[in-house]
């Protein structure tokens, strides 16, 4: 395989040099489909009135982005009440996701809750239990976090073998967003917490009652009571008016819909933390109470729904992430781990966040197989699928944070594949 | 006027008494009300399965917030294709604005552009005219920014006095996302600058040809050519499928659907910076080219349109924003601005983006003048009114940067006062 130009071992001038000659190819007069649309040639959108305001009190994406939406595997889940929908991560970038296209992972389908009716109950190891409306939530002192939030089934189908497709199927069950709140600790604090303390239970108000045992640890460290994300009330479908943040933990345990926080001496051993959420190893036991996502990262494009369209200069693009805390750094390979390089983090790096990282590169037609392989500040590098097979066997769905391969074909397809 | 009691001033463990005071109100069995929609009381959302995926391929808001739109005030402007709509910062938190509730400001409506005929020239005193597709354009090296974008016009009825009655209406035309795209440094570049360059003209696609001139070392500084926004592509209301990020400048310098950047030795002296944009002085003289936005902020709960609901505990929320650079302090006024406190910011702070500050109280249906003033890391703290209308005047519309009281009365509602 030609080994491939790439941007970081070019000096700056080669680099734009090349980048200019990208550009000149397509230079005035170069083509005569390339001026149509500029003066004197003026298109039909400059010489007619547009829409004018008001057209959209709540805006949404132009006409030509009507295929960037969420979508389901309909074999994936019994019912449509029971299911999920993948973020299109092939394409987005930067590291906010829109509240519309943040994905969904319902038990019992999207309760519809009416704010003036939510109640939030903290009881059980308590001096003083305590009922909270809509609005003593909001009355409470608010913070602003940006997490991201995994599903613990993220990749899942990924243990057996390379299945689904595309990012936003292997890898879309996690998206990132600004949550406007209050802090659980303070929640904890009012009500009063017995000395005999040591688990939280978290219950949702939809169909499912979805419940969940947190160690107290975590409940009075960074999880938060939140009803905003990305400045707007929460999304039904991502548990409005309430739902708990805890984050770098798996999306499970972020209760949606949240009506009760009850205080114990020992985990619940709910349906969701035994039969469901825990990892079935090959001897036959199962790890539990696996909460923590460990650092993974995903290339967004090129992936198999979005191909490298043209030749020359060319961007990877992807997404990083870990639940211990910030990215510290995102390896490139485009030949199947052979030979990494560092690529380029840009944008905002928070603990527990997404952060993307580029990779600028020449492509003439070799093939390719792109990785990514994220370093979080703890040390913790991104394992490769078969070291995690080794160690966790291929009973589990559960936490795949293995690196991905992508292989670019010579007519720019990208498939998802495996490399021994 | 009763002194407000100051969380700041008391101690936590008082503040956190009061707040549990508040919570214990509602606590179990207090109200009966305060049971009915949690066990064994259980509500209608919980004894039937919701709606499933799939409901919305790109999702929105609950029904019961379907009141936080962008809202238009038709006498403002002749037709509905040159007008405003107005962000509600009054039922916003954070600092993201989701891309649905950005305000839009448009001369000659929404142009709608195909973005496979997208094309963006960049001529005039360079080596090479360039122009790119769009596609052109997503190959070169992408950087991801948060900034806010305010028109120069936002707070304008106010250089007269106190006349709209909403920080919606009165501070509406400000937004803060997160920018994908190319550095403009870096197209120029590519096209190479000659050494007569001092200025670049930008351009847009619409029926408005809106242009605006933009000084060498701005459009080498900061500037991008940005093609999303919040991770997705810009929406149309902003320019798909490209627009000029200007940060910290004025909105009207942000050319939206960005078809063309000439490079010139001078100012072109465009309708859109000569008989628009301009400030009128008192004694006749304009001042032309005011590019930046000054230190500015504003309270956005409680305001006219987010009254405060009941006595106790409270919170004031609210934005602030510099063109020159971080916010470094927010203060807030009870009483008209004869005492401040230090709000406390929580969340991100970068560099001309918006922050988010707040500041806890004890209401017990005393009158109150809220007041905030933001204060930059280049020491500019944000003036008041009549000490801005002592230098400017009161002839123009724009730049007015100036503190914004709203009058609490003792039934809770608000208004929009000037104080002495």
């Amino acid at each position: 395989m030609k080994k491939p130009t790439d941007a970081r071992n070019a000096t700056r001038r080669g680099f734009l040099a090349g980048a200019a000659g990208l550009a000149a190819a397509g230079a005035t007069g170069a083509r005569a489909d390339n001026v149509k649309n500029l003066p004197p040639n003026v298109p039909g959108w400059t010489r007619q009135l547009g829409d004018g305001v008001g057209v959209r009190a709540y805006g949404s994406p132009s006409k030509y982005e009507k295929d960037v939406v969420r979508r389901t595997v309909p074999w994936l889940t019994a019912t449509p009440e029971s299911s999920v929908s993948f973020t299109p991560l092939h394409q987005l970038d930067g590291i906010i996701t829109p509240n519309g296209l943040c994905f969904e992972r319902h038990h019992g389908g999207i309760a519809e809750i009416d704010p003036a009716d939510y109640r939030l109950m903290v009881h059980g190891l308590v001096d003083k239990p305590l009922i909270f409306t809509l609005d003593d939530l909001r009355r409470l002192p608010r913070i602003n976090r940006i997490y991201f939030l995994e599903c613990a089934a993220n990749s899942g189908m990924e243990w057996r073998g390379a299945q689904l497709n595309g990012c936003q199927y292997t890898h879309g069950m996690v998206h990132c967003v600004q949550y406007t709140g209050v802090s659980l600790k303070l929640l904890l604090e009012q009500a009063g917490l017995k000395t005999s303390a040591k688990w939280v239970m978290a219950e949702g108000g939809d169909a499912a009652a979805m419940n969940r045992s947190i160690p107290l640890g975590k409940a009075l460290d960074d999880c938060m009571i939140a009803y905003r994300m990305n400045g707007e009330m929460l999304r039904p479908e991502q548990g409005y008016p309430v739902r708990l943040v805890v984050p770098g933990w798996e999306g499970n345990v972020w209760i949606k819909w949240l009506r009760r926080l009850k205080v114990g001496d020992q985990p619940w051993f709910s349906r969701e933390e035994t039969a469901k959420y825990t990892d079935l190893l090959e001897n036959g036991k199962a790890r539990q109470f696996t909460f923590v996502m460990d650092a993974k990262s995903v290339i967004t494009a090129p992936s198999p729904q979005a191909p490298v369209r043209q030749k020359g200069f060319n961007i990877i693009s992807g997404l990083a992430w870990s639940g211990r805390g910030a990215i510290r750094r995102v390896d490139i390979s485009l030949d199947g781990g052979r030979n990494w390089r560092t690529s380029r983090i840009d944008g905002p790096v928070y603990d527990k966040a997404c952060v993307r990282f580029y990779h600028e590169f020449e492509w003439n037609g070799e093939e390719l197989l792109l990785q990514s392989r994220a370093i979080d500040e703890t040390g913790y590098v991104q394992p490769s699928k078969d070291d995690l097979r080794k160690i966790r066997g291929v009973n589990s769905i559960y936490h795949n944070n293995g690196i991905q391969t992508w292989a670019v074909r010579a007519n720019g397809e990208v498939e998802n594949v495996e490399v021994g």
